[in-house]
Parts: C-alpha cells; sequence; structure tokens
C-alpha cells in the first residue's frame, strides 16, 4: 500500500428530512449566495420552491445560473463568475447533479481570479482559494458531491477536461434520496454504471495490496448490481435510492484510490465520446468498459479480473483464471445489456472513421500521451479499444 | 435506511514518510502542546525522540502525561487537565493506542471546565468546546484516531464507560504501520478482534436496508481474517499491518452505522470483564461474540447471521438457514480460537459466581437498564451469555 492522505471535510446530511439544517449552514459561511442549477427538474420537484422560502425567512440572499446541462459548459461558468465578482457573493449552492456541481466548484475557484476560467481547467492557472460551496444532490452518479474533481466542457475548442482543487471541495451536501426517485430509468441506468465506473477505475490495479480497498469497491460494485435495476422498476423504491446515492459517494471520495496507483483509463475515452456526441457520460463508460477489458486481459491482469467475477458477480471458481476472467467480462457486459445500455458506439451514433481521431484526441489531451492505467494505453491501444466496441 | 449526517473532517497522513508534515499540522492549532503516551513503547521505537526533534526544530514548546495504560484511568486525565490549566496548553497530541487518545480527549474537553472530568463521562456536564487535538497511532483497533469516543476507567466507583463528544474528533490522524509492526502476536490478535467486534456490532442489525454499509462491513471482516493471522505470523508484513491499521478505522468512524439503528451489544458487556480483571478488551470481545450470536440466534434472528457466514466466511449454501447460521458462529468462534484467544471466561480467571453482579452492573451502568441491539437484552439475558460464556 502506497502512503497517501485521506481527507473529506464535508458534512453530510443524508436522508428525507435535513433540508431545515441548509439555512443555518449557508450562514457558517455567508449570506449573499449563487444559486446554480439546471434546467426545470429542480422546479416540478418542488425543491427550488422550498429552498427559495427557507432563504426568505432567514434572510439569505441569493442570485442564480441556471440551466446548466449534462457534460457541463464553460459559458455558464462564465456566466456564474461574473454576477459572483458583481454582487460580491460569498457562497455558492449547487442544486442538481454532477454537472451542476462540477460548474459551481468552477464558478467558486475562478470567482477570485482575473483569468478566465478555462485556464483553471487546462492548468494554466492554479487555483490559491475558492468561495465555500455547498450542495444539494438530486442525481446518484458522479460522487461529485464529497470530492475535489470537476468535469468541464468547452465547445469552442472540442475539449471535455477534468480538473481539481482543494478549494473545490463542497463544505456540506445534502443528500436526499426521494429526489432521485424522480430520475428515469434511463438516467437512473446511465448513473448506476457511472458509480460502477469509478468503482472499476480504482478497483483494477494490479499488485498494490490495497486488499481492504478492494473489497470496499466490491461491496459498492454488489450493491450497484443489487439496486440498479431495482431503481429501474420500482422509481420510489426508497431502498434503492439511498444504496445508490450512498455508494455513488464512496465510489469516488478517495476511499477506493487510497494507497493505490489508479491512473483512470475509462474516463478518458468516454470523454472523447461524449465531447463529440453529447451522450451521456455513463453510457458512453458502460459500453467502453468491457472492451477496455478485454484488451486489457493477459496472464498478468487475469487473476485480478477473475477475482471481480468470483467476489462481484458470484462466478463460481473451477476453470482456468483465463476462462474465469472472459466469464466475469461477459457478466459485466451482460449486467449493462439488462439495464438497457447500448452495447456497441454504432448504436449511439458513432461512425467507423471517426475512431481514430478520437484516439488521437484522448492521448492528446492528456499531459503525456499515454494511459498509463491497469495495462499502459497509447493512441494505438485506444483505437483498437474503440475499433473493437464499434 | 434511517436518516443520518456523517461528517470525519480529521485529515490522515496513512504510510511510513509522512511525520515531517506534524509541526506544520500542529501549527495550525497552537505552539504549546501537551503530549499524551504510555509507558516506553514509544521510545523504544525511536519514535518518541523523533517527534522532540520536530518540536525543537519547530519552536513548539510540550509538556508531557505519560504512562496512560490500557482501560485507561481518569487519574492520568485529571493530571492531563491541570498541566493545560497551570501551562496554558493549546493543543494535545496523542502518541499511542486508543487508551492514549481516550486519556486526550477527556483532557481536551475537560480542561476549559471548572467541573472534575468524570463529571463528562457520567454526563453530568456536557462539553461546549474543547482543545484541538492530534493523533499518531501506532495500534490498529479502537480506530478513536477518526471518531468523537472515548472510554474512561474510574477505578474508585469501579466504572469503566463510554462518552462522546463533537469536540473531541481529532483535528489529524497520523497513520503509520510501521510503528505497529512493534505489536506483539497476542496484541495484534486482540486488536484484530476489537476491529472485527466494532464491524460485527454495527453489522449485526435487522431490517434496515443498509445493504452498502453491510456489505462494507463484511469487506472490513474478511480483511481482518485474512490478514490478522498474516500479522501475527510475520509481524514485519507492511502490507498485513497496513490493512489491518486502515481496517481499524474505517469499522468505527460513522460509515458502518450510517443509516442503521446499531445499540452495541457486546461492548457493554466486555465493559465489565476488563473493568474487573483488566483483561485486554479485545480478547473480551472475542470471547463473549460468539456466545451473544448463539444466544441471539432465532428465526428472526437467522438469516442475517447465514448471510455473515456466506459473505465473510464462504460458508457454502445448501443446509437450513438455522444450520448455516448455526456453522457461520462456529466459524467465527474457530477463527478466534485460531488467534489465539481463550473461549472461556473461566479461562481468563472469571469466577461463576461473580457474573451475576456482572450482568447487573452492565445493564445498570447504561441509561435505560436495558441493550436494545441486536436482540432486546436485559440483565438476565446478559447473565445467561456471561453464563455461556463460562
Amino acid at each position: 500500500m502506497k502512503d497517501f492522505t485521506f481527507n473529506i471535510p464535508t458534512k453530510i446530511y443524508f436522508g428525507k428530512d435535513n433540508l431545515d439544517k441548509l439555512p443555518e449552514e449557508i450562514k457558517k459561511y455567508g449570506k449573499k449566495v449563487l444559486l446554480v442549477y439546471g434546467k426545470n427538474s429542480i422546479k416540478k420537484i418542488g425543491l427550488y420552491d422550498e429552498i427559495v422560502e427557507l432563504f426568505k425567512k432567514n434572510d439569505i440572499k441569493y442570485w442564480e445560473v441556471s440551466g446548466v446541462v449534462p457534460n457541463p459548459r464553460i459559458d455558464k461558468v462564465r456566466k456564474g463568475v461574473e454576477i459572483v465578482k458583481k454582487e460580491k457573493i460569498d457562497f455558492i449552492l449547487a442544486v442538481g447533479g454532477g454537472s451542476t456541481i462540477d460548474t459551481a466548484k468552477l464558478i467558486a475557484v475562478a470567482s477570485p481570479i482575473e483569468e478566465d476560467p478555462w485556464d483553471i481547467v487546462i492548468r494554466k492557472v492554479t487555483p490559491k482559494k475558492g468561495l465555500p460551496i455547498g450542495t444539494i444532490l438530486t442525481l446518484s452518479a458522479t460522487g461529485s458531491e464529497t470530492n475535489t474533481s470537476s468535469v468541464i466542457t468547452n465547445e469552442e475548442t472540442g475539449q471535455k477536461l477534468g480538473w481539481a482543487s482543494e478549494y473545490a471541495m463542497p463544505k456540506f451536501s445534502f443528500m436526499n434520496p426521494e429526489y432521485t426517485t424522480f430520475v428515469n430509468s434511463y438516467h437512473t441506468a446511465a448513473g448506476t454504471s457511472d458509480i460502477m465506473s469509478h468503482t472499476m477505475e480504482n478497483y483494477f490495479s494490479l499488485n498494490d495490496g490495497a486488499y481492504l480497498q478492494d473489497r470496499m469497491a466490491e461491496a459498492i460494485l454488489k450493491t450497484c448490481i443489487y439496486y440498479g435495476p431495482i431503481a429501474m422498476k420500482d422509481p420510489d423504491n426508497y431502498e434503492a435510492r439511498a444504496n445508490l446515492m450512498w455508494a455513488g459517494t464512496w465510489a469516488i471520495n478517495g476511499l477506493l484510490d487510497s494507497g493505490k496507483d489508479t491512473a483512470w483509463s475509462v474516463h478518458p475515452m468516454e470523454h472523447e465520446l461524449s465531447a463529440k456526441r453529447d451522450i451521456t457520460h455513463g453510457v458512453g463508460l458502460a459500453i467502453l468498459t468491457p472492451y477496455w477489458l478485454e484488451y486489457s486481459l493477459s496472464e498478468k491482469t487475469e487473476e485480478k479480473i477473475a477475482d471481480f467475477g468470483y467476489n462481484v458477480f458470484d462466478i463460481e471458481k473451477g476453470n482456468s483464471k483465463r476462462e474465469d476472467a472472459e466469464e466475469a467480462i461477459k457478466a459485466l457486459r451482460e449486467f449493462f445489456i439488462s439495464l438497457g445500455i447500448p452495447k456497441r458506439l454504432r448504436d449511439v451514433d458513432f461512425k467507423e472513421d471517426e475512431l481514430r481521431d478520437m484516439a488521437k484526441n484522448c492521448v492528446e489531451n492528456r499531459i503525456k500521451p499515454e494511459i498509463n492505467g491497469f495495462i499502459h494505453l497509447e493512441e494505438e491501444d485506444v483505437y483498437q479499444i474503440y475499433k473493437m466496441a464499434f
């Protein structure tokens, strides 16, 4: 196990009846709030009114940035920064899923600087401070509610890039699984896939002695496999929604990769998909992951993939490690297909002749033109995986 | 899943090469430190000298309370509070295992009050603030490094009682598994049992829908079962020591009981043992737990206990739930025996005629004279469990 630091100071209010604590939490940090949210869903479910009511009762002033979309854009961030600077706002409240929270994070660290927010994403500027952020989570997927990461898309440059800063860590997060009962079946599948992908990106590594972390990862995967289909069939099932929401947090808050070397592999490959087609992130991940595992399968990796099969899909030992690993990958693909995830890139409108460029972009968008993860990937490898997935 | 809040702000430095960060972490909070430790072990392993050297280099003044013993006593707390008040100390650094950290916690919250520290333990006084605490952990067991709880013994009254306060949460914890390579085989077994007991106290509950938390608990139990024996046979095995240390934290930092009703059952029963005989806490827990499960086994509980067998001990399904549950309890007992834990209370010098009084004390030391855990226990039930374990 490698040395690491672990620190998640975010205070979590989890459950149905906590929102009345919102004003006192905000008031620890400020009284002028920028409310960041997506389209109309928080209005439809009554959450917007509830928040505004609490603000009014507690003398909290607020401004709004709304209309944040999946694969969130830099333009909303610029808009937010402008309002923060003009109105001297002292607190950012994100209400929504990962896209909304990711947008709020960049607004928070870009507001104190003179440069363009995109400069932070491309590492031209390093944040030195940030406005305090709080979140109210309405979608179980990205885990953005308790970590320092964010992914932003720049349509002008065609880039979708991740960045992180300790100053982007939310101070608190309200997590009410009831809000997610309004998430439709398709997005429930995509969110479940996203959680599983985060878990697998952290899980698939070799010989790092992080046994506990890998058993924890299996716990999250089992939870997703058990409750994903239940939440899709029975959207109001609180137990399913609560388990998925809590799993989403733990997949990516620093526990699973503590003490491990985990250069994520499928996420950078997927970012090229959703930068190009605006497909749902979790869907892209679920399409690519089984092909990536197939491409990764070798004498070196077969034991880990077989363990994944035994411990997550209850595959019985008995055949060779290679055969068991193949069965594990098959079980994973079948699970995603059972959620209604398309099997191939062609099913979500990709053309074979654009795969080469995508592979090129994928590695070029990195600090080093390679992915040094479970197995080492260069442009040609990424291209081969795209082709297998096509 | 019940509503809950989750908040572990403690910054963790985990691994071999972090101690140089100690001065900067302390200086965030103060410059006059009370160093709390046990007997000579931190001197033997060179840690004491390393800390003192860092203090001197960084102009940090320090005072000492040493000689903290397992089942730590209120007298050391009083001594610490006296020094803090006299010297206007602004930071408490605990270097050791759970007993040392538990002592430091009570010093921290008792220093700002006029009343006797024991008044906090017996709930006569509620802490309103506390001095900041940091810890350097040298034993994998109690998990006290990232929670708000502490257990203190009062020899005058014959009581060993737990208490907790948000003001007792450590600001940071340095966790270097190498320090624990000096822990002997017996205490490694006891520490492993303690971690497993915390996990099982959180795990054994009924119908709460906390599926993820229970799979997480199984991950910790599997880690203890895998690495406990390795650490005993090969004390310098870093991987084993690291996994046990990290497991110890997660067993009791709020994750496993999030969303659950978990009134602990075996701990209050064990506290009567170690208040009376000064036996190692983890040993007492390991003796009692299988008998408690046997006593708890019923139509209502057999499925949960059987699941424990399937998921933790890889017991094959096939027989009745009752039989599988019985096999699970047997596997647990055999595991503890394989660690060298005595099987019965008589093996650690208890007499049959003192069990009734112990049962009486066990429930009387509680706010309500009962234990409302996995199954409801009153004095007679506790007595029966002690008798089974005798």
